[in-house]
């Protein structure tokens, strides 16, 4: 499983304020705490300070990088903002996220075209939010496509089909999983990614939902999250899902986990 | 989920020692414990007690059926037990199993062929046990056409495509769930029911990983379990991924779950 930490979003308080006083010493105390619990991509946004983005994203990419060794996940839909952060990225990061909303994609896949980017599509279009299977095929055709025509390599596409909440209609959960099902196997090499906690929305027991549904996901063919790390009965969730799905050798990660006491609860 | 409750099984000590006093109030309880937990059916099993199985299993369905309104799953390869049974059995039971191994479906098939019985249909046949989907759909495939040509009705039947170890090959957990997906698409009407807990022999945190297996088979279709219904967290699991997987309308068995605090843990 890809992990793309989300902690560092300037939509949280606490990040937000870091980000505005330039206050290296907290952001990096998140950036490695995501690192030492498995983050493999550490996402940085700071889509809130309208007009000083680029200046903030590049900063918070070189605050991190001073302390992690894992590459950052560019976490923005504004061309500008992307690229002062990729000129000070050492490593090759994550574009999060490009999708088939006409400006996004003009403005993001000169970006991504011919590079070793890896990129997050998100299944997204100026018609509205897709709701069923083939309403989530039909952009992440298009994006796909379009990516590889130029030049992304397919097994550096991330998709994200776009989780809706199972409080506004019941299907939307196996909509969404169906859709991861039918990705992997048309695409065969492809990623997906993508935030599940929009599913438990308007429901109580959200963290308990919000895990379930992971596992559910990874039965089914999802081997990417962007999630908070330090949560580690999510985390436990993933590892047992991911042994289960025959994606651990030996189960070695999982009795691993075990002996760390991570399934103590 | 139709749920088997599993724990009325001779070679369980106390419920052995309570068959063999013919302690009526011990198994009563058992039976009673486990219809207020939501079991669907109540299995029957005396299966250790060599000569005496077919009064054994009598005794059981009429002293269950005394404290109990759910129908039993009649648990035993023996024709002979499971005529006994059948005969004070009030109510349309299920029986608990049939198999392509040649003496079990030849003298099980006379009983249930043309009748109103459920009947759990176990991927075993004298071949071994099965290991990939394609094993696994080679002995389905029979069996259930088998019971079709004897005027068993398809939504009548579970399939049970037979879990084995993950410490034994780690795709042993993908091959049984995708059987479940490929049996409920071929067989449309269809169940399946099985037990899970094989998946961890050999592992440790074993619930863990029995609870997260669970959640990967409803995501694939399992629509049926053979299990104890007592263990909240188990069944905490199988109320959430069916929320998840579209099976409960407006969420209503997932808030009343929440309401009795069976997430609280």
């Amino acid at each position: 499983m890809i992990i793309i930490g989300e902690l560092i979003n300037a939509s949280r308080k606490a990040v937000g304020t870091a980000i505005e006083a330039q206050d290296a010493a907290a952001i990096q105390k998140v950036a490695q705490d995501q690192d030492n619990a498995g983050a493999d991509f550490i996402d940085v946004n700071a889509g809130i300070f309208v007009g000083k983005e680029p200046e903030y994203l590049k900063w918070l990419v070189e605050t991190v990088q001073a302390v992690s060794d894992k590459p950052c996940a560019i976490d923005s839909p504004d061309p500008k903002a992307i690229e002062t952060a990729l000129a000070v990225h050492k490593g090759t990061p994550m574009i999060n996220s490009i999708s088939l909303e006409k400006d996004r994609y003009e403005n993001l896949m000169p970006i991504v075209a011919g590079t070793d980017l890896k990129v997050i599509a998100l299944c997204m279009s100026d018609e509205g939010m897709p709701e069923t299977v083939d309403d989530r095929m039909k952009i992440a055709d298009k994006l796909v496509n379009g990516l590889l025509k130029n030049n992304v390599k397919l097994e550096n596409i991330y998709v994200d089909p776009l989780v809706q909440p199972m409080s506004v209609n019941n299907a939307f959960g196996m909509e969404f999983i169906n859709t991861i099902e039918k990705i992997v196997t048309t695409f065969q090499g492809i990623h997906t990614a993508c935030g599940l906690s929009n599913i438990s929305y308007g429901l109580p027991a959200r963290k308990f939902m919000n895990q379930t549904f992971m596992v559910m996901a990874i039965a089914k063919g999802l081997d990417g999250a962007i999630m908070n790390p330090l949560d580690k009965k999510m985390m436990a969730n993933i590892i047992a899902a991911e042994a289960l799905a025959g994606k651990d050798n030996f189960c070695m990660n999982y009795l691993k986990a075990f002996r760390a006491g991570m399934f103590d609860f």
